[in-house]
């Protein structure tokens, strides 16, 4: 049995996150169905990363075993006509060797979360950005992110309901860039905790609003609890940009 | 009665154009219904361009008198709150003299049209971009373009149910560039005819697929012929980016 790698593009606005669940519209679900459309068989297709419902993807990476060999165009063209009325595209299909899986594979993630940083509500992209009308100091956003770089204890970042055998995890990377009033944060690791990067993102903003100091932040990860950090940033700024493999 | 200018941004995907008519969501009616809400006056709101339904807008130029004075800060607050459910936003405002007109007052208007060029369709952006998914030479495309610069009798790019009085336009410039996947095409005119910038877009992109070679262009132009030129790009694909005043 042959197993494809494919690269998903989605809008996750109008979907209930990838894993599909009954009686939701997930990603997982919609792409499983378009598979069942072409080849008129049940797959199960395994996604890298569980977003959350309205998180975006750029380069969602799933794969999944077909019984039949296809070419990669055929996958390609079919999936897209089925996927045709939802925000879903597939932007790259390849065979793998059967050892390869979406998820267990990867070695590190990359999201972006998206802020507009002005005092207009967002209109074009009102989706997609997380509206903050209030000046952000991106300097002091950046030295606040600082701390949580390397391996911590990151309970204070955790929703309930997460999961995960254990809170400890490492972010290999913070960036925080400007451009105009588009605030870009782009955050690395190998894996993140429920809620994690909104968790951060919420709490980073305090940072950058003044509200906190950046000394505050090792207090924030060293109390354990998630009440000493932010605010939940909303899904629709969140994107899954890049799932690195070897 | 102080006047004053507005800068909106909208989505227009959702919107029946600027121009306000009996029955439909335009902008133009949303935007007195948002003034009537804050002031309890009937208010006529003049747009600086009628954009087509589903053409979007970064920075629409707007007036309107109202018979108290307010500060700016007062009516933008009370404008994007009013709008909170729509996908319109007042980016800023100001006090003018009275003899501003937002649209005899232009003296040029420059828009953007955004394709997505790759095989895979668009998903983020389904709403915000044109999808051509054969490779397009952007050089041909400029190439072509150029042949449009200047004054010239734009009758084979004017659709059906154009009022305009005259035919002849002046385009200042159009500019073709690429960015990965991305083409965008800037064009800047004192005005435009109906529908003209989505018929040279559709025109253009035959250059770039190497259907029509830069020479019949000119043809194209001296037909004075709709059915010459290509198809209407969608609506979607264009922005107006920005209006020029002295």
């Amino acid at each position: 049995m042959p197993r494809y790698k494919i690269i998903i593009e989605y809008n996750g606005y109008n979907y209930y996150g990838w894993q599909k669940q009954p009686g939701y519209q997930a990603v997982q679900g919609i792409m499983e169905q378009a598979l069942y459309d072409f080849s008129q068989q049940k797959i199960n297709v395994y996604g890298a990363c569980r977003t959350d419902a309205g998180v975006h993807a750029k380069a969602q990476v799933a794969h999944f075993d077909l019984e039949k060999c296809y070419s990669d165009y055929t996958i390609f063209n079919a999936l897209n006509f089925y996927l045709k009325q939802e925000n879903i595209s597939v932007v790259a299909i390849e065979k793998v060797a059967v050892d390869f899986h979406a998820r267990f594979s990867a070695k590190k993630k990359t999201y972006i979360y998206k802020i507009l940083n002005r005092r207009a509500p967002a209109a074009i992209e009102k989706y997609n950005v997380w509206h903050i009308p209030y000046h952000l100091d991106i300097e002091k956003i950046q030295e606040a992110a600082n701390y949580l770089i390397g391996t911590n204890d990151l309970t204070s970042f955790r929703a309930r309901g997460c999961q995960a055998a254990s809170s400890i995890k490492t972010i290999e990377k913070i960036t925080v860039k400007q451009r105009y009033n588009n605030v870009n944060i782009t955050l690395t690791a190998k894996s993140f905790l429920y809620n994690q990067i909104r968790i951060i993102v919420g709490t980073l903003i305090d940072f950058g609003t003044g509200k906190l100091y950046h000394t505050e932040m090792q207090k924030i990860i060293s109390a354990q609890n998630r009440i000493k950090a932010g605010v939940t940033a909303p899904a629709y700024g969140l994107c899954l940009e890049y799932i690195h493999y070897p």
